[in-house]
């Protein structure tokens, strides 16, 4: 394993991250040390760095420094962007960094930048095609994602600080202070916009974002506890961007779920986000967890090519399996015994290629909460499966792996309250996968591939599934038997196991 | 890291428990195979091994071989008990292993196999001097442990299969087979009583107790969901036992919580129990969860001398932090910063050594939950720590440590629905005790060990906190100061954090 630090001086926030991985097998944050320098401060058309942020800048890669010396990090890549990029005396602050914090600092391109958000996005979501933002604090990065790859993109002048400066100097904002953004923002984007197709799905990231979308959240009691991959309606964004715009800084700063060092740009950031979804003709974004970091990166992940992943929902299970409990020999084949009783018992369970693909992902990570325990593995394993954002997953499809991993042993299908993301019929599918990954787990009782295949004989609501082996089975054809009641019931049918011979 | 296979071939349960460990410093269980063989039924005044139960015992070490082979394992150490000791064919049994199982087999004697329980209750339980019993199948051990080393002990033929062979022959059983069955324990006792000093706490373990302690604690509501170190009641216990020897064995089977497959024996081996507890005079016995396979275990994990880990609650803590999340230089620097805190405000907290030593531990596991997800770590933490029982620790002890876990970032410190296992005054004790956490980890912020010490200067309802550094720890003071709201409402002092020098 191999360990990376990724600094993002951004113009509001500056971040390191810290990650552990091994190209193209697994990877996994360890750390994230986060500061507040607010750097592109006071700048205003001057486009010079302020002395204060200028130094706070400084401190916080002398910290970041320090702490990347501490634990002993094998590569750094640490970058700037819009504050930096902009400024006339850039250049000597670059240079600042290298001599008093010891940071070799990459000022990225809009580009560049727009770029890396674009591969972050292409890596951890469900996308092929999309429009993507980046609201930072100085700049707004818009791109064009086709096929998984970046078109075409840039940095546009809309951070959240930059906007809040130039335009919403009172407290609480005016209207027409308001009004005057929001016509800035629609004559920044009126350009893009030509070169972007219509009726495209939007992706958006940044601190911004995810600060909205979290009091949106915490105002709807949504449950799961996952940010990547939420949905956040523009109506919601609307309603809520209006009651912050009510408040003074002060009564904003009590706001539940609102990161406190954000409460005086989040208005004209919310601004921003909501008139791009307007021109864009979207009503909803799907919010980005990962970003410009996480797309700086993927290079050191997947050093090959592209730097994409070949298949996300494919490594992220395999992903989640490494980190947590590494048995490929039977996680793999409680797959292939789970994919060959889906795909013979077709006709009896009427699901298609979707449902299979989340059976074939809940058995590759069905044992991961033996990590915490052996005992209960199967609760603890739900807890893991939600414990994070899982990259290429919506937030329906996670909850259907965590509960095919909660019931794979044991227990009558329930939604552990995570119904609301759930649709109708979901249960019903959760009770015949489990039934088949039940069986298909105790088959492989003895974690030794004894059962190599199984065959299926269907006959007026009767199953009987043959067990193939070229030895002894006896204990998979009896606990099989035992654990059988799930899939009967899901399915209508009564269910035996016998032993059978071959299938290797 | 190693791995070794251990094989229980008990009277009633065959178990294999496969467990990865480095010597002398964490180990884990990885998976564990559990087969009812019922090896002894039958058998009677006889003593002969049954073709049946022989057969059943065979099978078992076969899937159990099987299993290692598929696995790979470096070491494997199976063991047998009371029913091949006793029987006058097991000696062809062991034959039989070895040939057709390709398992050798070691028959323990009644004092080696208590000498291995009582090993497993010095490893695991915070006890030096304890009465210790373990009932199984064939036999119940009973064993004097002094200072942690096993003094004397030895099996007598008090099993729950054998005693429900023996004695309750009706369904239900009768009132008179109950008292005879009472009588015959405290006959079988009465020589081993006099041999055993009065007013020692009483640790038992075996999966028939087990059992019923569940059974008792489903029916309490008990939370937190921890077997190993629960106190059961001998009164709980008798109106337990006196309810479900009152139910035909179809109807004992429905009893919430009950091992099906322990249904007919449940009754022989509670009365055994209850009525060891009545003539050893004690009221309640703690559970071991470890046992007999622990035992044979520890003298891979501590292979010098006599197999004892110099300190359960330290060896405890440790492996808890190696197995997740291993940073022992920010560790240990948060527990010695803690500490100093702890001690340089004693006149102000006026807590003891006790919660001194669980301040300790929560320091050294306090980032555990990064191992689930970097985000809400003190959350997952908690989940993790609450997740297996932990060696040494009282449930009290343990919940304190998760909920410190839970608060050393942020939050008011709740007790999070484990209310019930703490007393009096547990919440302040946790406030203060987080409070002073907090400060350590804020003061390890950039966890580079920047601020080597601190000094603490108390007046008048202030308390000012020297951070000492050799250079620059400006980060540390700041987020220290931001982050000591809690440190200073539990003590009823403002606190105010200032850069110091020194302290290395």
């Amino acid at each position: 394993m191999r360990s990376v630090g990724i600094i993002d001086l951004g113009s509001n926030t500056a971040r390191l991250v810290v990650l552990l991985y091994r190209p193209d097998y697994r990877y996994q944050l360890l750390y994230e040390l986060r500061e507040v320098v607010r750097l592109s401060e006071g700048m205003g058309p001057s486009r010079i760095l302020r002395a204060e942020p200028f130094e706070r800048g400084l401190e916080a890669l002398r910290t970041f420094r320090s702490y990347c010396d501490a634990v002993g990090i094998d590569d750094l890549r640490a970058t700037t962007t819009s504050a930096v990029r902009a400024a006339v005396n850039g250049e000597a602050f670059v240079e600042a960094a290298q001599q008093r914090a010891g940071v070799d600092l990459e000022v990225l391109t809009g580009r560049q930048e727009a770029a890396s958000g674009a591969l972050a996005v292409a890596n951890s979501l469900d996308v092929r095609d999309a429009v993507v933002f980046d609201l930072g604090g100085g700049s707004m990065q818009l791109s064009l994602l086709r096929a998984r790859r970046f078109e075409q993109g840039g940095a546009l002048p809309l951070g959240a600080v930059r906007t809040t400066e130039a335009f919403l100097g009172s407290d609480p904002p005016r209207g027409r202070e308001l009004k005057a953004l929001r016509r800035h923002v629609r004559e920044q984007l009126a350009p893009r916009l030509a070169e972007l197709p219509a009726g495209l799905p939007v992706v958006g990231m940044g601190g911004t974002l995810r600060n909205l979308a979290n009091i949106v959240q915490s105002r709807t009691g949504y449950r799961p506890d996952l940010l990547h991959g939420y949905r956040l309606r523009r109506d919601a964004l609307e309603d809520l961007v209006a009651d912050l715009a009510e408040r003074p800084l002060q009564r904003r700063r009590e706001v539940k779920g609102l990161n406190r060092d954000r409460a005086d740009i989040i208005v004209a950031g919310g601004i921003v986000i909501a008139e791009t979804l307007a021109e864009l003709g979207v009503d909803e974004v799907s919010i980005s967890g990962q970003g410009l970091r996480e797309g700086l990166f993927y290079p050191f992940l997947f050093p090959r090519g592209d730097h994409l992943a070949p298949d996300v929902r494919e490594f992220s299970a395999l992903n989640l399996m490494r980190e947590y409990y590494d048995n490929p020999a039977h996680n793999l084949h409680v797959r292939s015994l789970a994919l060959q009783l889906f795909d013979q018992l077709a006709s009896l369970h009427g699901l298609g290629p979707w449902e299979s693909s989340l059976l074939a992902v809940a058995a590759v990570v069905h044992d991961i909460g033996m990590a915490v325990d052996y005992y209960a593995h199967h609760k603890h394993g739900m807890y893991l499966v939600m414990g994070r954002a899982m990259p290429g997953f919506s937030h329906r499809e996670q909850v259907l792996i965590a509960l095919l991993v909660r019931y794979h042993r044991r227990g009558s299908p329930g939604n552990q309250g995570y119904g609301a993301v759930l649709e109708d019929g979901d249960l019903d599918r959760l009770a015949r996968l489990a039934g088949m990954l039940r069986l298909a787990e105790y088959l492989e009782r003895s974690k030794a591939q004894r059962v190599h295949g199984v065959r299926c004989r269907l006959g007026d609501g009767y199953l009987q599934v043959e067990a193939l082996a070229d030895g002894d089975a006896e204990i998979e054809v009896r606990e099989a038997g035992a654990r059988s009641d799930l899939l009967a019931s899901s399915l209508g049918v009564s269910v035996e196991v016998v032993a059978g011979y071959g299938g290797a």
